[in-house]
């Protein structure tokens, strides 16, 4: 069975700047993987605001919360086909900084995803997020990832 | 309100020796904080077999699996404290390889864990174990742990 692999559109919002080190060395590495299953924009903002464009476009928004619904790998392979209407919107992913969302963000959000019911510094949310979207690609590809 | 922290006995058998890189520096710095949590022991094995010496001793074993039950951070910590009989008891968590457990492993298990539903490679587990246990050691000694 030949699978469809869309290429995504996908936006990460990231409250709050990476330091440097091995988070952020992880997730350039990943950045780089990812790169033949999608394209990428990572947004860094100080604060998360209703009035900040990244907000206004039309894509879909997925918020990162461990308050959210939990999915398996596949699951959330096949869920990033059907959010992105076969890869035909783009996606938004934002990842909350140590306050979290507001109501007002949270009511805006298409999604609310849970990595885990655990609580991650945001830092490691991201490296995860960009970890299981590299997973995704491999998975809708047809590929074997070794793990 | 004083919390009582214990002084964790904790081994950690993973299957398999990590890569050098960004994951293996971010273990050696997670090892570093957990000093003052908990007496860690890290063992890394080929393969896991019944055989082995480790798995003979009295220490409660804990099976990472996405297979497994997950807990919320706080719950984590207070797992911890039970499984431990407050620290009276060793704690040995084992990190499967990429083939998993086998039947008979899975057998010996006192406890099944997930740390998310989704598929982690076998390095990222041992990584965000590390975590999840300076994350109970902060909690249960009443630090507020800023991520």
């Amino acid at each position: 069975m030949v699978e469809f692999s869309p290429m995504f559109a996908i936006k990460i919002v990231q409250v709050g700047k990476m330091k440097n080190g091995p988070l952020a060395e992880l997730a350039q590495d990943l950045l780089k993987r990812l790169t033949p299953y999608a394209r990428l924009e990572v947004r860094i903002v100080k604060e998360l605001s209703e009035s900040q464009t990244w907000w206004n476009d039309d894509s879909i928004k997925i918020l990162l919360s461990e308050k959210g619904k939990t999915l398996d790998s596949v699951a959330f392979a096949h869920a990033l086909t059907k959010w992105s209407d076969h890869g035909q919107r783009s996606l938004t992913f934002v990842v909350a900084g140590p306050h979290g969302f507001s109501k007002e963000v949270l009511a805006h959000a298409d999604h609310v995803l849970s990595l885990s019911p655990m609580t991650f510094t945001h830092e490691m949310a991201y490296v995860i997020l960009l970890e299981q979207l590299y997973r995704a690609g491999t998975i809708l590809a047809g590929k074997i990832y070794h793990y």
